[in-house]
C-alpha cells in the first residue's frame, strides 16, 4: 500500500522521524508492503506547506529552501487536502492548559478520514473521548504511544498483550527531565544550573515551568488514567507539586542517605473515583525506582491479573520518540490492511 | 464463535487455567465474542479423556469422579479428533533433553488443524521452526507466552509492539526458583533447607537439579534467543553454571556488601553468532537486578530502536502463568477472525 503522509510540527521530533522513516524504507517496504511519501510539512516557520507529487525529505531535513516555490495553505483543512494525506503526523508542542491548537487540528484530520498519530499528550488528556469517537465513526486510528516513557510500548502493551486486565494503580517516575535535574543537584550543582543545563541538552523548554512544577508528569499521569484505566480525570484534580521548592542540600543529604529523592507519580482507585498525586518524595534504596537515573523512567502497574508489572526505559534518544510513532504508523496500516 | 478446548495436562497449570477461564467466561463472551468448551482433558492417571459434548470443567477441578465412564483413547490424535478440539492447550512437565513427549504432541495437533497453546519451553527450544512451519502450513497458530516469565507479555510485546526492532542483547533474572533459594540462604537457611523450603511452595521439582544446576534458565535463554533473537541455538552451546556449588557463607557475605548473588541469564550477538551464558554473578547494589527478590523476574534487552528495555515482573502467583495462556488463546481467536 502507498501511504501520503503530513507532518505538522518539524522540529526535534518531526525530524527525527523524517530521518527513521527514510532510514527503514526498505525494511517498511519489505516487510510490511508500505511505501510512503512525505506531501505535507507544516511549521510555525513555513506555514502550511503541501505537495502531492511528494516534498523530498533529505532536503527537507537539511533545510532551508526546501520549501521554495512550494504551495502554501491557509489551514489544516486546505493543507490536508492538498497533500491529499493518508495518515497526519501531530508533533507539536504541549499546551498543558487546552491540548490546544493540536487537539482541533486532529480533529479536523479525523473528520476527513486521515489517520492521526501523535507524540502530543495535551490532545489525549484534553479530549481523548471525542478524538476517539470521532476516529471510530470514521472508520480510521488514533495513535499516541510517543506520548508517555517516549517510544517504550506502553499503550500498546495494554491494547495488543493485555486483555481484560484492570489496573488497580500505577506510580512511576514519567518526567525524566526532573529526574536529570535531581541527579545533577545530587552531584553538586545548583537547581538553577541544572535547569540551564536541562535546557542546553534540550530536555527543558525555555519556559522549564511544564517539568519543574511537575506538569508534563500530570499530564502523563492523566493520559494513563483516562486511556488504560479507562476513567476521565481533570488535570486540576491531580495533585500536582514538583521540584521546584526542593532543597539542594536536602537532595544532596537524600542521596547520601542512600533514599534520594524522585518525582514519583501516582494513580489508584478509591471508592470516590480514581486519586492521582505527582510530587517528589524520598524513595528507599531498596525500591527499582531508586536506580532510574538520569534520562530514564518507570512505570509500575498492579492489576488483577498480574499482580506487578514494571516498565522501565533507559537513556533514550530522540529516535525513541520517532521509533514509537513508526511502531503507530505499521499499527495502522496493519488495521487497514484487516478492514 | 464456539471453540472446544483441549487440554493435555491437569496439574497446577491446567487446573489454573480452567478456573481462570471459567470465571473469565462472561468477560469473555462479552468482549471478544467467545464461547468455549472443555471436551479433552489428558494426565497420566487418567489417560486420553474426551468428550465433545463437554466436560464440566468444575467437577474436574473438584475432582476425582470427574471422568467416570468418559471416553478413553489411545494416543492424542484418537484423543484430539474424539474430543473436535479447535485448540489444544498443552501443559505437560518440561523434559530438558528433547522437549517430548510434549513436541511430538504439539505437532499431532498442529498437523491437524489445531491450533496450539503451551507454556511449556522445551517444545520451543527443541522445535521452534518445525512448530512454526507447521503451523504456518496449516493455517493455525502457535503460541507460548507463558513458557518465559509466567504470563508478562514478553513475546507479544516484541511479536505486536516491537516491529523492526532487532535484539542486540539481553540479561535478565529468569529462574524465580534459584532467586528464591538464594534469598532464603541470605536469611540464614541452608542449600539444603532452601530447596526443601522451595520444593514445599511447589516451586522446585521432586528432582531440583532443572533449578539448581541452571537447566530450566538455560531452556529459557534458549527460547528467547530462538524466537526473539531469530537465531537457533543448541542447549548444550550455553554455557551454563547453577548455584549449587555456592557457598553460603559467600551468599550472605555478598548481600552484606550490598552485592548480592543473582543466577544471570546474557545473550548477545558476536561476530561469531550468538553467545550465551547461565551463572551466579553479584550484582552491583545500584543494578536493577539487586533489587529482584524472591519469586519475582526480570529480563532487558538492548536494540536498535530502543536503547534499552526493562520488563520486570514481581512475585507471580499461578494465575499469571494461567493468564499468559488466556492471553494466547484470546489473540488465536482474534486470528481467526481476521482469517
Amino acid at each position: 500500500m502507498r501511504l501520503n503522509l503530513a507532518f505538522l510540527g518539524f522540529g526535534n521530533v518531526g525530524r527525527s522521524v523524517a530521518r527513521l522513516m527514510i532510514d527503514q524504507s526498505p525494511a517498511l517496504r519489505r516487510d510490511y508492503g508500505i511505501e510512503w511519501a512525505l506531501t505535507g510539512i507544516a511549521t510555525r516557520r513555513s506555514g502550511w506547506v503541501a505537495d502531492a507529487r511528494g516534498i523530498d525529505g533529505e532536503s527537507a531535513l537539511v533545510g532551508p529552501g526546501w520549501n521554495a516555490g512550494a504551495e502554501k495553505h491557509p489551514d489544516a483543512a486546505t493543507w490536508l487536502a492538498a497533500a491529499k494525506a493518508d495518515v497526519m503526523f501531530e508533533m507539536s508542542s504541549l499546551d498543558t492548559s487546552a491540548g490546544e491548537p493540536a487537539l482541533s487540528n486532529m480533529c479536523v484530520a479525523l473528520e476527513r478520514g486521515i489517520h492521526v498519530v501523535t507524540a502530543n499528550k495535551g490532545p489525549i488528556v484534553f479530549g481523548y473521548q471525542k478524538l476517539r469517537d470521532l476516529a471510530a465513526s470514521h472508520n480510521v486510528s488514533l495513535r499516541f504511544e510517543s506520548t508517555v516513557m517516549d517510544g517504550a510500548p506502553i499503550f500498546s502493551l495494554f491494547r495488543q498483550s493485555l486483555p481484560l486486565v484492570r489496573i488497580e494503580r500505577f506510580e512511576g517516575i514519567l518526567n525524566s527531565t526532573s529526574n536529570m535535574i535531581i541527579g545533577e543537584i545530587e552531584q553538586g550543582s545548583t537547581m538553577v544550573d541544572a535547569i540551564a543545563r536541562a535546557q542546553a541538552l534540550g530536555l527543558a523548554e525555555t519556559d522549564p515551568a511544564a517539568d519543574v512544577d511537575g506538569f508534563d508528569a500530570a499530564v502523563k499521569v492523566a493520559a494513563l488514567v483516562i486511556v488504560l484505566m479507562g476513567t476521565p480525570i481533570e488535570l486540576a484534580k491531580i495533585e500536582r507539586q514538583g521540584i521546584r521548592d526542593l532543597n539542594a542540600a536536602d537532595i544532596r543529604a537524600a542521596r547520601s542517605a542512600g533514599t534520594p529523592y524522585k518525582l514519583l507519580c501516582r494513580a489508584w482507585r478509591t471508592e470516590e473515583g480514581i486519586h492521582a498525586t505527582v510530587g517528589p518524595e524520598k524513595v528507599d534504596a531498596s525500591s527499582p525506582f531508586a536506580q532510574v537515573n538520569g534520562t530514564s523512567s518507570i512505570v509500575h502497574f498492579s492489576t488483577n491479573m498480574l499482580p506487578g508489572l514494571s516498565i522501565v526505559e533507559h537513556e533514550p534518544t530522540p529516535l525513541t520518540t520517532a521509533y514509537g510513532m513508526l511502531v503507530d504508523f505499521i499499527d495502522i496500516t496493519r488495521s487497514m490492511a484487516r478492514s
